[in-house]
């Protein structure tokens, strides 16, 4: 099982290379759902995500001989560009593969951060048998994106910071809401926050066609979303959980929550209108949890993670004209 | 004159009341423009821009007579919003003279607000007329956008701020670029800036077509924009410096840079891209310097206001899709 101080460990680790996002208030929202709630801005991460946290801090522990042979990863692009960005930190070529159909931002991104982007078919290609084999052919060494402790020590980094921030404002989160895709985000930053602060809830968020997390808590093992799933959060189309993640999110998550396409879009539109930042789908799902009344906030101290901003123009445009 | 303890008492005023905006740093930009850049992106603030700073400072010193009367201003949309939301907060009744083109979202803002919008036509009515005429027949007192020390010195505190927060970092700017409208924010900046660091060097940029406060350093006098001047940055329109505060611009600016729509378009799209802020016009001048080379930043640390961020979406995604 991962520790805190394996999260603190990371965080060291990651001090000089990540931005600490400041823990962002905003009135109006409050005053909006009636309860105090505390923004976690990782769209102002360095690559746009929090994806950078997991990437470098496991990147940064391969020995000489690994790093000389380089990495490949499977990604959609947030972690494409976190592992693109920490091989350029540290000096490792990095190979990504990537769906043909994700945002152009964030492949072109990947490729200006230095990595090797290879597509696929989301549909009918097998991304992890393409990234094995380069692995194989090539020696690089696999960076999972989320179902690897290195990773899931890195991406709590930000649920760390996240109690930190609010001690220093003098309060303690009664929850924390957090997206859900792969579920290494979510299940770092739970053990972090539920080893500083046993009492405060963790609530997890997935799209709605993307439930495998929800379904698989209910049933007690790990289910498969529909190959026909389909989500305007590119971030969070993942088969199913993580073995580790999910043994993890299912012990310390107080509950998984669902939102729709248009509880996202509304979402974004919100934190365009009032919070000023750019967020992407799939980072905008915790606060479209919040703002769609599927969790209670009134009278409480509410942590949401804006996980990423890594959105296409077009598709931003579309959605704010959208209203 | 107005001193650093002026905008120190400011700041203690406006402690509980506005966000202290982080000082933003970008990697990406950074490598970019090879010089260390610090953002004050007071889009984050409440009301989206600075404005609340100098509105609540000055409002906040009312007498109960003189607040029972309320207040009337004009204002094309973030002064407005910042006066609104300080009648909220200190139940003082607000009147807005805003021109009839005004962004809509600052329009239908200062309502939400609880202000009492009156519009006029930017070309052709006399805001100050109008505004007088309500003063007079209400009683109400006038809060001006700029020309006033009280605003002068709550905008300032957006500077005091810039050079805790770069303190706290370790780093002291050499040079600060802020927009400039009326001139009160860089008044009040420059005046915090140069009484901390007497060799911080601050610059002020214009939209091109609305370079008064540049004329008018040349010449040594106020000179006046064209009534034709026409700028895609609605914020700082303003037809001449104010007398005090380009007094004090005069006395502590190294210079005035100025910019295009086109640049200022650009730097919108860089913030969407890389920073995921949205900012509006008006507050991206000062970068649109910077990514136009209208300043040398290469190896030093530069620190650059993002004044605001209340732009339509229709605006905005015209401009994101227009590059």
């Amino acid at each position: 099982m991962i520790e805190l101080q394996d999260i603190q460990a990371a965080a060291a680790r990651l001090k000089e290379i990540i931005v600490e996002t400041p823990l962002l208030v905003s009135s109006e929202l409050d005053r909006i759902v009636g309860g105090q709630i505390l923004l976690k801005p990782e769209c102002l991460q360095r690559t746009g995500s929090f994806k950078i946290r997991g990437a470098y801090n496991m990147m940064c522990q391969m020995t000489p001989e690994q790093a000389a042979c380089g990495v490949v990863a499977w990604s959609s692009g947030n972690h494409a560009q976190g592992v693109a960005a920490a091989g350029g930190l540290l000096g490792i070529k990095t190979t990504i593969v990537m769906p043909e159909d994700a945002p152009k931002a964030k492949i072109a991104n990947t490729r200006r951060l230095g990595g090797e982007v290879v597509l696929y078919d989301r549909y009918n290609d097998d991304r992890e048998a393409i990234a094995r084999r380069i692995a194989t052919e090539s020696g690089a060494v696999l960076v999972p994106s989320y179902e690897e402790r290195k990773i899931i020590e890195g991406q709590g980094t930000a649920g760390l910071e996240i109690m930190q921030q609010s001690a220093a404002m003098g309060v303690t989160p009664d929850q924390v809401i957090i997206c859900c895709g792969g579920g290494g985000l979510s299940a770092g930053c739970a053990t972090a926050i539920r080893a500083i602060s046993p009492r405060t809830d963790v609530y997890l968020v997935e799209p709605v066609e993307f439930d495998d997390t929800l379904r698989s808590m209910q049933s007690g093992e790990r289910v498969r979303n529909a190959r026909s799933a389909r989500s305007i959060c590119d971030a969070l189309q993942t088969e199913t959980p993580g073995k580790m993640t999910f043994a993890i999110n299912q012990k310390l998550a107080s509950g998984v929550l669902t939102v729709t396409d248009e509880e996202v879009a509304e979402a974004m539109r919100f934190v365009f209108r009032h919070l000023k930042l750019v967020v992407e789908p799939g980072g905008a799902v915790a606060l479209a949890a919040v703002l769609a009344k599927k969790i209670v906030v009134k009278d409480t101290v509410t942590a949401v993670v804006l996980s990423g901003g890594n959105v296409d123009a077009e598709l931003f445009g579309s959605i704010q004209s959208g209203a």
